[in-house]
């Protein structure tokens, strides 16, 4: 057995089993595809993805990509149907799953869990794309009996499909992910559900900040129902600690709303939590693994005619640096906006010259 | 006494005072500034914001532009020494400092409280611009015994300046920038803060979610202190009502988190959140008053080669597309991103084949 899975089986042909199947064919590796839903199997081959189930199919590799809730049952199915081949999964949560694995099968050493976190925005094998993975991060969650080349067969696959590596033990990835990605989603779904029973008066005054923090409010309910559902308890201690904190934050703020209440201690609390918060952002990997503060800010004011972004952005294409991120910072109801240019420092200098040169008004 | 103030007396010539003197003197009025530091003064006389302070100036409006700690008490003394003018102020809590204006001065019927809506990411004069409030909301705040002139002055100096006038009463203006500006700074810090006391696994997973909604942890800690601490309780008030959604949502979770938890009521109660989530965020006024659903988004993959997002930027640009919003999520430690164009739907046809054709990848 070599580390490297040259046959590989696909179990579920929706958005992500399609585009790995894209990906490691392109990859040259021999795919087929098989999923309960017929048609959807069609649908992947034609765009590419691998070749129907032989009936004597013996894969290196076997890839269950259905929903989290029968991925238990169908690992365990593709374990005993495939004997020698390695087992790995794509549910967005591992400690579940994989101890329910454990109950139906004792084949547990041939098991690597894994977690693309990749296409959650669409859905189904039209949306699928041989890039799905590049650059996302791709958890691998090793259980402590998985044989050593199964672990190695599992991360050349997600080398192979561009991903980000990183290895976890699944109760790890299930906090980690808990503290990253589902309590935010839960916290911005609460804050913007306090606007849904205001008068419009009270939201007329919003900007950038609310903006930020809501945007994931806008998520698939039933998605989320059911991943917030799958991670349920290491979402609830999150959230638990953060009220934790949230009460603290009202008692400090109700201190400072007595008249006695301007008192350096009850300042020091509300100031103590602030940096706090300033701390913990910057921990935050950014691209690169480099902090964004590590790159100079460029702001231009632009206004709101048709073809405005467009003619700034290929101003700023003209002026041949490094772009690292941009923001545009909306306007309300006027004709103006703000855009913010994150670059090197050295490189603010000629961006600033070439646009104000071309007639661009700075901040 | 007319609508519109000809002669601007401004006091206090940190960024706020200096970009408004900006404003106004290239609309046309006479300003003169005033300061307790004389070198701030100088500062924005040499900007040209307007004049020094003569001795008998009798101006029409009086802006109040100092510290929220001490907006009351210049109020007071611009009322005293200037008998005739309209006063307002800039500070970002309104209540608090018109209730102690109230006891410092009888005269408030000549009182108008303002909040710009603009230009806290950096401070003093040398950051002014007259552009500063441009497409800015702005908030006015009369008072029951405003006299409707003085309301009628300070709107249209809020419209010369090109802010987006809303008039609230100064409750609900307290009340709404609790709600979806100091609330959401709180709710910022404490989530990041969480990020603070982890090990670094446990953010290496972090995803796009998470950065939008700790973007605003980076604030400046003193300066939100005071914000804070202004607002102190209507902020405690709004943060205490998420609290309480918090805990449901936990006690919602620990119940899905038992065996016998994933019963239907448990997960309607939580999908109930979500749906509530989605709808508080459609309330969220956009650009120009509309949702961004109104969009279409083209998504174009790009390699992390220096100048890539500037190439990008330059094809967007040759399209002659009106771009309304452009977001860049991301990769992690890998050579790619994704850039989410939001055009008009007749547009993203246009643009997606003009990238096409010009060898970009779209998702």
């Amino acid at each position: 057995m070599t580390e490297q899975a040259e046959r590989v089986l696909i179990i579920g042909t929706g958005l992500l089993g399609t585009s790995l199947g894209l990906a490691l064919s392109q990859a040259g590796r021999k795919v087929q595809l098989d999923d309960i839903a017929a048609d959807a199997v069609s649908a992947a081959i034609a765009r590419g993805a691998g070749t129907g189930l032989a009936t004597n199919y013996a894969p290196d590799l076997v890839v269950v990509a259905v929903p989290p809730a029968v991925t238990a049952a169908v690992m365990a199915a593709a374990l005993s149907a495939y004997p020698n081949a390695t087992v790995t999964d794509v549910a967005s949560v591992k400690t579940g799953p994989l101890a329910e694995l454990r109950r139906l099968s004792a084949d547990t050493n041939r098991v690597v869990g894994g977690h693309p976190m990749a296409g959650r925005e669409v859905s189904g094998p039209a949306g699928a794309t041989a890039d799905l993975f590049e650059g996302r991060v791709w958890v691998v969650t090793p259980l402590p009996e998985s044989e050593p080349v199964r672990v190695a067969q599992v991360c050349e696959i997600v080398r192979a499909c561009g991903g980000s590596l990183i290895e976890l033990t699944p109760e790890t990835h299930d906090r980690a992910v808990a503290l990253t990605s589902h309590a935010p989603q839960m916290l911005s779904s609460l804050l913007a559900g306090l606007l849904d029973d205001v008068a419009p008066e009270d939201v007329a005054v919003s900007g950038q900040g609310l903006r930020d923090l809501t945007r994931i409010a806008g998520s698939d309910p039933q998605l989320w129902t059911d991943i917030l559902g799958a991670n349920a308890s290491e979402v609830a201690a999150v959230l638990a600690q953060l009220g934790e904190r949230l009460t603290q934050a009202v008692s400090t703020l109700n201190e400072l709303a007595t008249p006695s209440g301007l008192s350096a201690a009850a300042r020091n609390d509300l100031e103590t939590l602030l940096v706090k918060g300033n701390s913990g952002k910057a921990k935050i990997p950014g691209k690169h693994g480099v902090g964004t503060n590590a790159f100079a800010t460029v702001v231009v004011s632009i206004e709101d005619r048709p073809g405005e972004l467009g003619r700034l952005f290929a101003a700023i294409g003209d002026a041949g640096v490094s772009v690292e991120d941009v923001r545009i910072d909306h306007a309300m109801g006027r004709p103006t906006g703000l855009v913010e240019i994150a670059v090197s420092p050295p490189a603010a200098v000629a961006l600033s010259a070439h646009l104000s040169e071309s007639g661009w008004r700075l901040r």
